[in-house]
């Protein structure tokens, strides 16, 4: 089923859409919003599930669904934690700013603790106070689980995944050396990200979703130009199970906690670190790293940060080429 | 006035408590819950006022309050960002993993992200899976904030200060070494803390609430035996206004974030780390900071970190010796 939160207050209003993004239908009946219903999932899941059938059969009344008209899937959450589970990112953004891959990397994967008490909508303008903290996307697929206990195994952790969304996890990647400099990790350096207008249940993807891994290219559009086909179920070391399970180490995970994946990054065929789409490539989910390849061909980065006025879109389609997940699309604007 | 959430459900009932912790009265009639009544704050917090008069003038019905039966005054939180605003606690525990104290520290405050999925209790066990994990309590002060917009200077984020508490910020040694070697922070040495039973508005302390610090001691336990008694509002290089406007540089902060001053620690009058209480100092909030002071003055640290059965507590006493904050009482457990 799909999933979304209608704009409305702090926390939305959570409503059933239909496969085609075209229509909804409230679901305040089952749970006022989307985290209630997390809260709750067990027995709130199959009812969604029931009213996700009758949307799709026209045997209720619908609205016209407007992705501009969403928040964010979990508008705030109580927790959002990024992984970096794709090794092309790594490599690059480490060389970037002369960071080592750590040796533990293959085994233990990056993550950290993201802010998430108020998520950007899926059209919501990216705030910039400064041009010079270096404003970058990064396309993402992340998921929300229920209630994970301490010490899930990464087995276990698959059945906890309860949805999946995209997300564009804004980075100020000038503030990023500084700040990692102090050995806390990222704070200032990570505002709010935005998430695609709807969320989806796994069965969704059919066998586009296997081993915890979404087998469709992440579609990375900059300045209505496309910048990233990376697919997302390549060269990642760790699943997003493998990630559930890593945060659930020393600690139970509660319900709507949002897991990331890190920047969607596919390596070249020849093992190289791709090449742009222009160039008949993957391309990239984020500035970093192909700023690093315009270093490593001619000495200098080209492509700018994001300044006001530029655009980000972050999409994914089905195998007919429809939009699974709605799309995100924001502008750089001065805060 | 003094607030609470008894423990129901994941969040809890909001109740206002009275001045000496004896008596409550439900608020749900205000605000179902913390974050609801934080979420509205300028339209509810009048009504808990006036409701905390009645409660003290004995006015209303009340029932009797036990700190057991409280969970953290926020038991799930949308935002908890920890500084470490004691220039003390930052140069042992840096010499203790010998990190240096980076030359930022005197006007860039540190601050992480912190996990906000799931406080525990204030009497609470803590759960251990792994001695090995080098377990600690850390004892803080902490404030809630409203809605604090990007961009909030120190002098304008005092105001967003509405609530204070005390905090065991629980912290896994053993594993922080790895983790901050990968880059990325604090994340599965962070595990869940535990807040004081009773959040207090800043009024509450009188003259002890100065420059946004709190100006009484912090009283630690370990083992039922005095372990700290550091004043709060010594040594401290950044107040919790300034660790607030910190943590808005670069983005909005949503109503009921949660915000840390890190582990408060005074330096000896002669500017030496101090000595432990059992010695006439004002001894230590963490036992980090004891095992520092041990391998200084005999080569290797004696305290262990803890262990199953260990037990410690958080308090802070106003001038008459009344509990004000009521008390975390934690014993480790196995998990």
């Amino acid at each position: 089923m799909k999933l979304a939160s209608l704009k409305s207050g702090r926390d939305g209003v959570l409503v059933v859409v239909s496969k085609d993004l075209t229509r909804y239908c409230a679901a305040g009946n089952i749970a006022p919003t989307m985290q209630a219903a997390l809260d709750n999932w067990d027995e709130c899941a199959p009812r969604l599930e029931a009213l996700y059938t009758d949307v799709e059969h026209q045997a209720v009344p619908c609205g016209r669904f407007h992705e501009r008209e969403a928040a964010s899937p979990l508008p705030r959450a109580y927790q959002w934690a990024d992984g970096s589970a794709y090794i092309n990112h790594v490599e690059l953004v480490r060389k970037a700013r002369n960071s080592e891959v750590p040796d533990s990397f293959y085994h233990d994967p990056l993550m950290y603790q993201g802010g998430s008490d108020g998520f950007l909508a899926p059209r919501d303008p990216i705030p910039l106070g400064d041009p010079a903290w270096g404003c970058d996307m990064e396309g993402e697929i992340a998921c929300i689980t229920d209630d994970v206990p301490l010490g899930t195994t990464p087995e276990d952790a698959a059945g906890h995944i309860k949805l999946l969304m995209l997300v564009n996890d804004v980075s100020l990647r000038g503030l990023i050396p500084g700040e990692l400099a102090k050995g806390f990790g990222f704070f200032q350096s990570k505002p709010a990200s935005a998430f695609s207008p709807v969320a989806v249940t796994p069965d969704e993807l059919g066998d586009a979703w296997k081993d915890s891994l979404i087998h469709h290219p992440l579609m990375v559009d900059y300045n209505g130009q496309p910048f990233g086909r990376a697919q997302a179920a390549q060269d990642a070391t760790f699943n997003l199970a493998q990630l559930v399970a890593h945060a659930a180490k020393t600690r139970n995970l509660g319900a709507g906690t949002v897991i990331g994946s890190g920047t969607v990054s596919n390596k070249g065929a020849d093992g190289s670190p791709g090449k742009p789409v222009s160039e008949g490539g993957a391309g990239y989910s984020c500035i970093a790293e192909i700023r690093m390849i315009e270093t490593i061909a001619s000495g200098e980065a080209k492509t700018p940060f994001m300044r006001a006025g530029d655009t980000v879109a972050v999409d994914m389609h089905d195998e007919h080429g429809h939009s699974i997940f709605g799309r995100i699309e924001q502008e750089v604007v001065a805060a």
